[in-house]
């Protein structure tokens, strides 16, 4: 049994490791299109701010333990066609020879493609100029050469999702002045407004200049004279004009689903127009399955989205793994968007679904802030965490959690709480009755989490209620 | 409607707060017998080491906070005899004068009181010696009396179990050579002995001396010129004497329920001799629920047990007081005995059973340990997490975690989120399926729990394994 993944990040590699694992006899062929397989591309934030003094340290695992966990890599290779009636896949080596790779079952991992907005002048310009994608290792080292080679003093970031905040915390501690440009009214729209808020004060606080609610239209070589290299032309909603002066231009602003080799071995495309597949990971081709960046979600409360996230990446690609053994049948069990981002001492995180997610997926939904401290409070150190709860009316089903509070206010572990009641499909009310941790220097008899709840639990009762 | 609580601890405070939330027309007498109502009695070795500055602080509300809240506090009283007949409480007021309270609905939380170990000379010497019991605010104050006044250079704790490891800390911080003596073979009996032992190891390297499997016969006023006031003698398991002299002594070996005033009033008794009481907290007679430390728990793995913590006793008031009112049919959903104590800089922490537990119960239990990162160990200041992971053989049900790790590694969190996951009867493998929060600073894309999850379903596979 030879099984193939394309793709040498998240999805391919868990497939690897647990298609080995479950089946130590199957062989297990990766193919990489760059020379960085299994990279923590989340990591690239913490190597540009200097955290992380090598790249290499960003290698979930090194070569040597990829291929001590049984798997053979082919580096700098791409892909090019899949023949999925004669199961051959067609590669371009490193070497630019092209190869036919025969296999039993195939795992599409071909991950996804930072978005390129429509702001004139951003095909013309490129790393050379300052002016930067971020998505592969590739990416990576061209940023840094900007910051070694051109040491500008200045940086604009278009988009302030995770990875355009993390990098506005990167690029001031390494001395750059930054601004930071959103197009919709609030940074981290994942978040609820009020939330984002919160976010913005501490990109603020540290000397982030944050213009949300403004579109990017233009980046250019500025003039002669101009305060820096690079012109970038932008207008608030209300059409007032903004015009930002940078050394280093960033554009961070979401990722498409990469789905062309797929759709060209007849894969079906979802939502976003992501590959389609089952919960077991199957691509609707025969010896075909498809995990990761460049696969639909299915969501436990949505049914089927687009939720592009490393975390399922590596659940969608250990069931890839496993069922393409044929000693599996395991289903993906559904994402709830999950996520957390550090912003300077503080940290956001969410899981489950927002007000108005809720309310456009058919739910009728109750929203409820609240806060609450981190561990009682005549301990010293303890931090306020804000939280909004979301339930539905009726049913009184927990829906989704935001919260925002320290860094070492357990942020990142309370939200899972949230997302282990909200996954087993727990009321508002039963979150009261779950059994959670106290000792006065790292909670209290009702943990955070419940108190925010029981906040929920009174207010929903109210005829006054959003 | 009048509902009566006998004990201004957290099962009285809080049935009082939720009835007078279910029906703010409810009027609510809670009977205290010291002045100290709703006081953090988890707090008090906090307050003991200096890291809280006012004995006042240790209050989770002020009086008028519970005033507010609108019930009526007497103070000073004690409880005497309950005409359950008659729906009349006899107390003994704060001047001496007994009283009688009408009530149409009792709540009992008389609370546990500390067990006295048969240790010659326990009974005979008391505060004014340095001889000390610690369990309410009299007894914290006797403490301080003894510390201030007496100023010890050095003090023998019996027991280590949670009170014991963190008064262990809190009398080391206040620069006293401490001596803990533990009957059991390692402290916190609590864990797994591996995780005892590093909880040990983190007393040993902050100077406390820790003698486990050492069982104290005798404490006595030493003889002129002794290294110290008190001579605490002792014998290991193998019967060598081990004698140790110290000018402060305190016992802490536990708690016994409190239930004279109940049985006298008609309660029966279940396990460890606690009031027995259905789930709605109903304590067997018309009109009278019991709820907190003087009551059995229930326990959603084991049935019946005694297993008196803070946490249920809020959530057992709460149910209690709620019911009280006739507004509520709420049901106790049980306990897992979710606990965590901070042990300096680390943490302790456990859900569900151990592996011993487990087989006393039924199961048939595989217990695996495992290690892994609190956050990805390429970003700085990431701590190792000792993990346990117990589940039944055959029906691959998680049924308990242990954790040991630094304060700042989520520990406390991360056991909520296996005690969520218990709580709603999940397999160990079911724990991979969690959608949890990622990234780099402060996780992993599996997080540290689903690691433990998924080494614990590598080697229950294995004939070897336990």
């Amino acid at each position: 049994m030879h099984i193939v993944a394309i793709g040498g990040s998240d999805a391919g590699i868990s497939a690897a490791l647990r298609a080995r694992e479950v089946d130590p006899g199957v062989e297990f062929t990766v193919v990489c299109a760059d020379a960085y397989p299994n990279f923590s591309i989340c990591g690239i934030p913490y190597y540009v701010s200097g955290e992380v003094t090598h790249w290499r340290n960003l290698a979930h695992r090194t070569y040597a333990d990829l291929e001590a966990a049984g798997m053979r890599l082919r580096l700098d290779t791409t892909a090019r066609r899949i023949d999925a009636g004669a199961r051959k896949l067609i590669v371009t080596g490193a070497g630019g020879a092209d190869d036919v790779i025969s296999y039993d079952e195939l795992i599409i991992g071909t991950g996804a493609r930072p978005a390129r907005p429509p702001i004139a002048g951003l095909d013309a310009l490129g790393p050379a100029d300052g002016v930067h994608l971020l998505h592969s290792m590739d990416d990576t080292f061209a940023v840094m050469r900007t910051l070694e080679e051109a040491a500008p003093a200045s940086a604009v970031i278009v988009g302030a999702g995770y990875i355009g905040v993390e990098m506005a915390e990167a690029l001031s501690a390494r001395g750059l002045a930054v601004t930071q440009v959103e197009q919709l009214p609030e940074v981290l729209p994942t978040v609820d407004p009020e939330l984002g808020t919160l976010v913005r004060a501490q990109l603020e606080d540290h000397g982030v200049t944050v213009r949300p609610g403004t579109t990017v239209r233009e980046i250019a070589r500025a003039d002669a004279g101009a305060p820096g290299p690079l012109r970038v032309t932008a207008g608030t909603a209300d059409g007032d004009p903004v015009t930002v002066h940078a050394g280093l231009v960033l554009v961070v602003t979401g990722v498409r689903p990469e789905t062309a080799l797929a759709v060209s071995a007849g894969a079906r495309l979802g939502a976003r127009g992501a590959i389609a597949v089952d919960k077991a990971m199957r691509a609707g081709i025969p010896g075909v399955f498809a995990a990761g960046d460049c696969v639909i979600t299915h969501h436990r409360l949505l049914g089927e989205t687009y939720l592009p996230l490393g975390t399922t990446a590596h659940k969608q690609g250990r069931i890839a793994g496993e069922n393409a053994t044929g000693r599996g049948q395991r289903e993906f069990a559904g994402s709830l968007g999950t996520q957390v981002v550090k912003v300077f001492d503080h940290a956001a995180a969410r899981t489950g679904l927002k007000d108005t997610e809720a309310r456009a997926a058919g739910f009728d939904p109750v929203t409820v802030a609240f806060e609450a401290d981190d561990h009682k409070a005549y301990y010293p150190g303890s931090h306020r965490i804000a939280m909004r709860f979301t339930g539905d009316r009726d049913t009184r089903r927990l829906l989704g959690v935001q919260l925002f509070g320290h860094k070492h206010a357990e942020v990142a572990k309370r939200i899972d709480i949230a997302a282990t009641a909200i996954f087993c499909g727990m009321t508002v009310d039963d979150v009261s009755d779950l059994d959670l941790s106290y000792t006065p220097p790292l909670g209290s008899p009702w943990d955070a989490i419940q108190m925010g709840a029981q906040a929920w639990a009174r207010q929903a009762h109210s005829p006054a209620s959003h």
